[in-house]
């Protein structure tokens, strides 16, 4: 079995390529869900859907986000109703939301409803919410306290953040399931996400970190660091304010109390070299996912070299 | 000033005509909340939106209800994920159940909601709802209890019904403005509508039967019943149900204690004759609303008898 922990734009890349490498019932993605929102009333996990619809092979490339060949009726509509409409739904995502909000007010628990949803899109890889408890990336910034989305949609991450929280974690259980897979998993592969604000909220769910470190299971992960910056978003700036330098040596730190094998880009190679000297297995590949077989050379790659460490670390 | 009493269908269609006979700000429509359904967790009001949209000259005249040039995305998307899809709702109509479910959970009344959307929609008329109240028009029938919606659009009126309900009826207060307005109007308009499911859940709400019956305006009721039949759906079933006949006459019963002046159609020129012998005023027209000409026509047809009524009343 292999777990995949992920947020949903890097991570969901990765994942596309992975789905072309791994046979679906061998595959296990733990899906951060700091960054749900309730919009328009409904509840939208856009992590979870992004992983959703890259298994289903509906996700827009394009956009990275939402579904491929959406339309965007409704939401032009909201914005005519005078209604919020910086956080775009199209008119077939909207209806994962729709759908996803009524089984949660039905009283099933998210993992339940993600698996439900999931079987409707034809996804056989088994996708968990890191927790069904609420979790939330808060960020206090110059411009008030925000939720992810406020802080990286509507702000477009052009505030100073001061901290990040993760509100609700102390309470949170892992979704049933999440804690198991790791300590069974033959790889575990952390996704090139940010390591604050994607991977960060799930280590915060007391219990996995743990899992984490007490696996059998190598532990790989995929830098979302190129050449000291984010090869998209605020990683790089958000790794600095946790005092982690925006390198890959920042990545290598931010995981370091698990962290058996770190893939970075070829560009990387001399700081890669550094990396190595203080004993972590470092590999270089391009990280850089264009088109659909980069995707697949780089899950390929650090797939193999995650059961290759296996080996070495049993 | 010109009050309506009114329901979806065939009231938007005189109202579409009126639109044009009265100024805006002259014209109140009370529009019926009895066939209001949640669906998808939303709160649709279903004649409140043909009456605004109709006002707002958006309605589908295809349909007869929803938006013009609307579309079904995440409708088809929605029955995809296997959820409910007897009730079809646009994805531009989508909106207006986001915007009004979304308003509402904010604490703001149904009639204030309905005039903001209102508002947004360019519409000046008064709209509104009978009551912010929750009245729910539930039919027992040979398959069990049904709302409105589950037995006209799910069942397509196909169940036999033994009887009629306004839940919430008793205790309702008609919305602001609705009492006030019928008792200084210049005159009543009660639309083609139902007598049964679409007038019968306003007169239930305690206090606007009462108002009907003691304005010093005329009060005038367009027959929905054409030739012993209704125009389109259910009323003549219904009416028998209630033990009036399913015709002119009996639309003259079902609104006796109040109405001055009805207006039938042509075909039915012989049975007014009869209802004119027992006292009513009856006059006949062409009820029959095809283009928005047939529309006007009734409407001014409509109003200028009901206007004149005033005279004869007083």
């Amino acid at each position: 079995m292999i777990v995949v922990l992920t947020g949903g734009t890097g991570g969901a890349k990765l994942v596309q390529g992975l789905r072309h490498e791994v046979p679906p019932d061998d595959l296990t993605v733990i899906v951060n869900t700091g960054d749900d929102i309730d919009w328009w009333g409904l509840h939208v996990s856009p992590d979870i859907d992004s992983i959703l619809y890259a298994l289903a092979d509906q996700l827009s490339l394009e956009r990275g986000w939402g579904v491929e060949n959406d339309s965007f009726r409704c939401l032009e509509r909201m914005k005519y109703f005078g209604q919020p409409d910086w956080f775009s739904l199209g008119d077939l995502d909207l209806a994962t939301h729709l759908a996803r909000t009524a089984l949660l007010r039905s009283g099933e628990p998210l993992s339940a409803v993600t698996a439900e949803l999931a079987a409707k899109l034809g996804v056989r890889a088994r996708v968990l919410p890191m927790s069904d408890d609420r979790v939330a990336t808060m960020l206090d910034t110059t411009h008030g306290t925000l939720n992810f989305q406020e802080y990286f949609v509507r702000e477009r991450h052009q505030v100073d953040v001061r901290a990040v929280r993760f509100e609700g974690a102390d309470h949170a259980r892992p979704a049933a399931g999440v804690v198991e897979s790791i300590k069974t998993a033959d790889a575990v592969i952390l996704a090139p996400s940010n390591p604050v604000t994607s991977i960060g909220p799930i280590l915060a769910v007391p219990g996995i970190r743990e899992a984490l470190r007490h696996t059998d299971a190598p532990v790989a992960a995929v830098s979302p660091i190129v050449g000291g910056n984010a090869v998209s978003g605020p990683a790089g700036l958000l790794m600095k304010r946790k005092g982690w330098p925006s390198t890959i040596a920042g990545v290598a730190q931010a995981y370091e109390d698990f962290l058996d094998l770190l893939v970075v880009d070829l560009e990387d190679h001399a700081d890669a070299d550094h990396l190595r000297e203080g004993g972590l297995h470092v590999l270089c590949a391009n990280t850089i996912m264009k088109s659909l077989e980069d995707k697949q050379e780089l899950a390929r790659f650090t797939l193999h070299a995650a059961l290759q460490a296996r080996g070495v670390k049993s």
